[in-house]
């Protein structure tokens, strides 16, 4: 458990009006508990109230591990399958001043990974009110410390050195998934955990989170790489776009608009920079070359111990940027089913002005 | 869009007294509609109404590849980063007869993967009741055609033929991590899809769902594996123990208990049971020999599409097994913090009887 963290939050639940949060296994668990278990259907997670207190419920069969995690001095409420989960929960909140009793109205907020279907069955059975609380848990990790950023900068190297490695291996006939597998060994045998990537090839580049991988690169394809991994919990994540034998005049146009974009958005990123300025920087030298509506997604988001945390570089992000935020610029022109390109760096805030983490080439490249 | 199974769901959504479901992106909407996007914390998901229609929500970031997998006749809404979710799930819902203007207190169903921060945005924001429906959604496929079992088979073969493998490979001074990575590699080899692993070694076998991978194995370990595949997107799962180096008479005694109680059990397994019975079953093997309390799980789950589907086979589960239903057989001895031990084998109901589908040896191995 680590104190600070969790005070930070439980100030963070106090501002918010809240009587308690809810934090299931997920990375927001990691990063205030240093463990978070395994998480199937079964019901669980750590409750902490606006007080400082901290309760934990589970199944029967999670009770071990968390128990061995969390030390003794967290407080176990269980169930056995076959039994009432609900019960279960409502003698937790109950003991530990949270609803039960005469007590109704209580609001609790949720984490990223909490389950809808057992929050409703959990919100109907105690008369809990729940909410989104993500901002919460947000607010509490917003500003990276210098440990973290090293650890980021870390995971940004191996992005950077698996991209090069990237450019020399990929080939026409080779299926996205041969170059996902080479990205992910690549990436953890250079040290790097929970390694992930999309790879998007020809008109799958036209889809920002494209799900697929079986289609095989052709002569003149465009191939979008976004990938990453995490040292100590933090995570990296780039997107570079390159060219397999050729490119046509509009691609290069692209190309170079993305760039621009890119180098714009890098530019305002800077201490004090109102947030929706920054994503207007990189958005209007797309809409200026026409293809605004190609660029439908928000500039960036956060990083650091979830892949998507705050804060988010969008128009309706009305807050200052501060040192020690960081967060991906990642303008793209996407033409549906057709080409899609991006160019995606993680930039961190610095007093007066910033860091990119990332260091691979961004100029034009055909292999 | 797998008409069949849409309807099939349809009619459950209307036995359930719902007014629709919402599916978001999970291995129930690849086995309604042969395709599943990525997910991340933007809201989205297929909207099904009791009267058949369907219509799908995401950000403008998922059109393209929504539209392309889902074709023109799935009406999809969308809304931009930077602007509210909530209206366009508003508009979305009452365009199609689901809340909005004078009509509220909808209520619609959720699935596995809906996440509550978002489900609670929009029960919020849009005056919707959403209640837990998993059972909705697990009752459509709780039967098993052939072509489901014959990749069920498959699926479960690529396991049992790993576990020899892994007998041979295991050698004190591996890590779980060695292990684990080669079970996944070598059942992705064999053709297996989504290859996942649980890997416990020494007193971490008696956490269930053991979370880590860093420990060695030491001369007279208990060594727990638990790890399976997909064939065509239908899973296989199977756990089995074995001993490197010598065992003490205590584990052999508990060994010997859990194997009775697995054969016990799929014994019980048949058409026509009633499933308390046959939890049951098992269960009293391992209560007569005094480790009742340490066997404190379910004894089984059923397994298909979804590594956890329906039936469960738990004393609260009060309807009698059928023809074509699939599920595990998993008693286990847990003492944590010491040592754990579990045999899981997957069992199809057949006409008269049950087919046994892992194949892999159950006899007590010392390597």
């Amino acid at each position: 458990m680590n104190q600070d963290r969790i005070r930070s939050v439980c100030s963070q639940i106090k501002a918010a009006g809240l009587d308690g949060l809810l934090v299931c296994p997920s990375e927001e668990l990691l990063f205030l508990m240093g463990f978070s278990p395994m998480m199937c259907e079964r019901f669980q997670g750590m409750f902490l109230t606006a007080g400082g207190g901290s309760f934990y419920v589970c199944n029967q069969l999670y009770h071990g591990e968390i128990s061995h995690a969390f030390g003794a001095e967290m407080p176990i409420y269980t169930w056995l399958d076959g039994e009432s989960m609900t019960e279960a929960v409502s003698r937790a909140l109950e003991e530990n001043g949270l609803g039960g009793g005469g007590r109704s109205g209580c609001r609790l907020g949720v984490n990223s990974s909490a389950q809808a279907f057992n929050i409703l069955d959990v919100a109907g059975a105690c008369g809990i009110q729940f909410v989104n609380a993500l901002d919460v848990l947000e607010e509490a990790r917003i500003i990276k410390s210098n440990d973290a950023l090293s650890c980021l900068r870390k995971a940004a190297g191996i992005a950077d050195k698996m991209y090069d490695k990237a450019i020399a291996f990929v080939k026409p006939g080779m299926s996205e998934a041969d170059i996902r597998r080479f990205l992910l060994e690549g990436m953890a045998s250079a040290g790097g955990e929970k390694c992930w990537a999309i790879v998007a090839t020809g008109p799958n580049s036209s889809y920002p989170h494209y799900t697929g991988d079986g289609r095989s690169v052709l002569e003149k394809d465009v191939v979008l790489l976004d990938f990453g991994c995490a040292v100590n919990g933090l995570y990296s994540d780039m997107s570079r776009t390159f060219f397999i034998g050729g490119i046509s005049d509009e691609e290069r146009a692209i190309y170079e608009i993305v760039l621009q974009a890119n180098q714009a958005g890098e530019a305002a990123a800077v201490e004090g920079a109102f947030i929706p300025d920054v994503d207007a920087a990189a958005r209007e030298v797309i809409t200026a070359a026409g293809y605004g509506d190609a660029f439908f997604n928000r500039l960036g988001h956060g990083i650091g111990y979830m892949i998507h945390e705050g804060p988010d570089i969008k128009k309706n992000n009305l807050r200052k940027l501060r040192p020690g935020m960081v967060f991906s610029i990642e303008p793209g022109i996407y033409l549906a089913g057709q080409v899609g390109m991006r160019i995606e760096d993680i930039v961190a805030v610095t007093e007066g002005g910033n860091e990119i983490l990332n260091k691979a080439p961004k100029e034009m490249i055909i292999v």
